[in-house]
């Protein structure tokens, strides 16, 4: 059994980044900029901020960030997207989700200009992912097949199960690996809730992505030996083990099911760290406007 | 077994959108408009715009033909879109596939607005397809859930494998098979020539999709007792029993297969007749702006 050590594949490509800028910057080039809108308080949104805008100084991008109360309007807020989308220095934006249940996050999404849209949340850029052009590629499924890419895992053939069908890590983390290429080539089954036999269909899987957001649903009598688990979930569960009163537990039972695998995600330390430097490499991509003019 | 009839559903639909069209019409509606651009003089593009523009005179729509020679250059092309574009009397149109090798389909794919996009090819409407916003569906994976849904056909937690990873059909009909709601809330599996086991994943379908363009890949001895097998397969083969000299032939061994099944489609007669209909439905939205405004 291998463990991904997430944590230490976002740290080499962190100082990639911050390599590549630093050249950008020595032969007078644009310093990437990237804006963050954040509304409201809520706790887990003001440390994703955070850390992103953390992470910006730390690759030596140009950060700003734009805060709303909770009662700001759907409309002062689509200026404030307006606002971004034409200013030339900023090289690519993200709103923070989830928004106030006033504001249509549909709506929102849609409004930024699917150029500066570091996110991938924007359909032209989920529309050009499914159809296997470039763009940007959203966090979470690009850090998956990220992970798989430097730890050089085989997908040709593979049977590839994927727990969940949200729009933002089931959905596309299956597109990406049913892509022609490498990461991808895999047979791919997406299994939700509605799924009645997800146990038979999971022990066939040479590659599990689990993202059901259910605290260590996949267990050992699901995994067959040798397989790859990349474990998605990041659910706060209460205890008393930790200062902060809560644990992040992953929609894998590590402790019964590592055992079996051929390489498998530690949760916290396997796909988390590398969403945030996913971000980064978009933010990059944009800047040196690799992928949209 | 019971034989889905796709042709007799298109003639049912044609009937519903005359009868729409018509009352459009009697309360001085505007008549919806499509256009067509079709380049050079490739037999089956011939015969796929001929028959567009009379299915639109069926349904009482007005249609537009617009003919380029083979030599047009993309530049006079995308000047044509643009055109079509910007005329408020066209609701909705499309070029013809494929185009002259000078010529990036995606390009032109792209510089349609995806407004009048009917063929929904263009990234905006393939990507909010996928998010599961309203959209254009392309026409033939929406002919498929259409006769699914007008067979009455259950999908929710069926498992639904799809054969063959297209842009134009695998991909999209996986996800709509995927989505929340019905036809929907299936198990999906994909499966594509790089697929080792692909019997083995047959065998656990409750629907099979097939897509491959391979005459007669699917045998009897893939498909468990009772399942729903939709052909999208529309091979011309050689063929001494027909005028023409080929035969239209699907992915599906039908003589073999049927017997197994609780649904099958015909070739042709089954998905073939649904296609340029979910266009026709594609373009009475455009026109009724029922999508976009």
């Amino acid at each position: 059994m291998k463990l991904i050590d997430g944590k230490a594949i976002a740290a080499q490509i962190r100082k990639e980044i911050a390599e590549e800028v630093q050249q950008i910057k020595a032969r007078g080039g644009k310093t990437p900029h990237l804006a963050a809108v954040l509304v409201g308080h809520d706790g887990g949104s003001e440390t994703y901020v955070a850390n992103k805008v953390k992470m910006c100084e730390e690759v030596g991008f140009q950060s700003t960030l734009i805060r709303y109360e909770n009662n700001v309007t759907e409309a002062e807020l689509l200026s404030c997207v307006d606002k971004l989308n034409n200013d030339a220095d900023i090289d690519g934006f993200i709103v923070q989700l989830p928004l106030p249940k006033h504001i249509s996050e549909d709506k929102i999404t849609e409004a930024i200009d699917y150029r500066k849209d570091v996110d991938g949340f924007h359909p032209v850029n989920v529309g050009r992912m499914s159809i296997g052009l470039p763009c940007f590629l959203s966090a979470t499924p690009s850090g998956i097949v990220e992970l798989i890419r430097r730890y050089e895992i085989e997908t040709s053939g593979k049977h590839c199960v994927v727990l969940g069908r949200s729009n933002i890590v089931g959905k596309p983390a299956a597109t990406l690996m049913l892509q022609k290429g490498y990461p991808g080539d895999c047979t791919v089954s997406v299994c939700h809730s509605r799924t009645k036999n997800i146990k038979e269909i999971c022990l066939q899987a040479d590659i599990i992505i689990a993202a059901l957001g259910v605290p260590k649903f996949l267990k050992s009598n699901m995994v067959k030996d040798g397989a790859v688990v990349i474990d998605v979930g990041t659910t706060r569960v209460p205890s008393t083990e930790t200062k902060s009163g809560f644990k992040l537990t992953g929609d894998v039972d590590f402790a019964e099911v590592a055992p079996k695998c051929s390489y498998i995600t530690p949760v916290p330390g396997g796909v988390g760290p590398m969403t945030i430097i996913s971000l980064m490499k978009n933010t990059l991509l944009a800047g040196k406007k690799e992928i949209y003019k």
